[in-house]
């Protein structure tokens, strides 16, 4: 980790089949965008319901890159 | 939204396979009694173990639903 | 616990002689109309102050207890 | 206070121009059908965007009414 | 800044008008003895309710003030 | 309440005996100095042992107290 | 909501008036360079005290929007 | 205190009769294998329901105790 | 429960597949040195991130155990 | 500590150097009009930045210090 | 302050040394691509161990600074 | 990290000069019976005073190390 500085964002990701693809389709949205993307934490778990049945789960992330020197 | 009035409970729901699941059956449940189901939020996850394994996987939800006018 | 669903409600005892007194009068006041009750957890305690002294402990509680199938 | 028996619950409130009228509207919304509402807490503070305004102001309170004896 | 020190002290305002209103009077009936107030923030917004309607908003503040040398 | 304001301070209080002669002991020792005490609540239950049982229990509290005018 | 991802940032507005009107400055500011803008949630609500009076109300939000795809 | 380090676990007691005895039993059943406790702290205070009755108090508590050198 | 104490220790679980499955391999790895676990408890949801995907889901756990007595 | 109450107080220290010199800053500060001071614990660390470099640290801090009898 | 609106990112920095220097590492390295930073709050305070020694300190920190108008 | 589990205590660690050392004193003491130690997170900063002076600084920090397979 030497002195390295990393950046912290917070996204939501939302799946109408688990908590664990709405995590992993806002890290692969992130991963577009963001090199060196390093960890992530759940900071809260919610969802939509449509016709007395969970529609979306959303999970909202804080997720953590390195960024480069001097940019 | 205009102006309406939600109404926030709490329930835990129980499943034996998922944490998934487990939010599904209490959504499922609290749509027998109430209409306008709107979201819900994760409070808590929790479980019960049973010989060294997890029995059950148990989920505190906040769910919200829309109060109708004058009732 | 199979797969029951739990609704939990916030409830604010009160009593003149302690807390613990004031988390059984929640408790039983709540017994009088809901069956299944299962758990409680203290939320918050508080109380009023009369002529310099302790008027009242107040405890607020969520309290636990089993939905019946279909109802 | 004496030895009284308060029930929580948590609602949301919303209005288009302010917060104080989102906890207003979610007041007089529940003394449609309860009695004795006694004190109210903030627990959140949201809202809705729309073309880059504020659409609406959402305030979710806890609100406290006294139980009567037996019911 | 430089090597200064604060001290804070938490404050309940209320009033029936509005939530800054409450704000104001907390910090005005604080100026009437202290000297050097310097910030608020908000620690928790409640109220009571009379009659089904919001009676008063009270809020709560942590106040700091710069405390002077040696006193 | 009308539009009084009220100061918060912190207390700890402990006792030998019980968690609620803790919160008494504050209390009372607060109003050998300070008029117009209203409310407490707890902050945090804590407490020393010695020889493997408790020898205090000590409270935490927040009391609030009303101001008078101009004073 | 299908499978979006949204984007939270979080952004403090000040106003000399109101905290309703620190949220709406801080939105506005914000939707001078995002598109999207979907909600809010209030995070810290604090100010600065000058001559024994509020100077500026100043409200820290999180603000959601969403992302486009592939950007 | 000196450089001395501590350990800090985390015990639940319960007893029938009351928060401070469920508090006693958690110190002297901990007590009977470590040595050197020092302090505690309560962290969650909930309870089981039986027959409408508190059936038993539960409290969550931090146990510090001093670790001896080089063990 | 009568008047059994339970110990809660800390656990973190990972695996490349599920957040379901980082609890149950944080379980069943305590079990194998450890008797009478009984409950869990979600702290926190973390994970790495390695070529823009998720490496694995890590999941802190509270784990209680009843202590037996006198040991 | 027998049956001691204690007063616990909030200041926030500040120093351009590090942040337990802030810490040793707000104690001495509050020496100079307070006995009996006894302990101290961090409820926040911030700090203003100048010229992209940190200007002050400053660190909130709750202190206790032991009420004599009677005052 | 007149009516300037903040962003509000979070950094993680690191340091060998201190966690001082692990704020100012932080600090100085968001510093390189923004101008008008204005404050800082550290969120928390964790590390990375080697050999059974500290490697490394990392500070999480909130970074405050004033957006400039229309950009 | 594969699919390791860790386990995670949390200690307090004291230092008359500054709170890195106190942290860097629960490290090395919890290394002299502990292997494979990866991190930290401080929990609490608190501290003793005495003679109007800072005595000992103490940090409560969780600490985590990896269980190795079948012990």
């Amino acid at each position: 980790m030497s002195d390295h500085v990393y950046k912290v964002i917070e996204l939501a990701g939302s799946s109408a089949k688990s908590t664990d693809e709405a995590i992993r389709n806002a890290i692969e949205r992130a991963s577009q965008t963001l090199k060196h993307l390093d960890w992530f934490e759940v900071v809260e778990t919610r969802g939509h319901i449509d016709g007395g049945k969970v529609a979306h789960y959303q999970v909202v992330l804080k997720v953590g890159f390195r960024l480069e020197d001097g940019k």
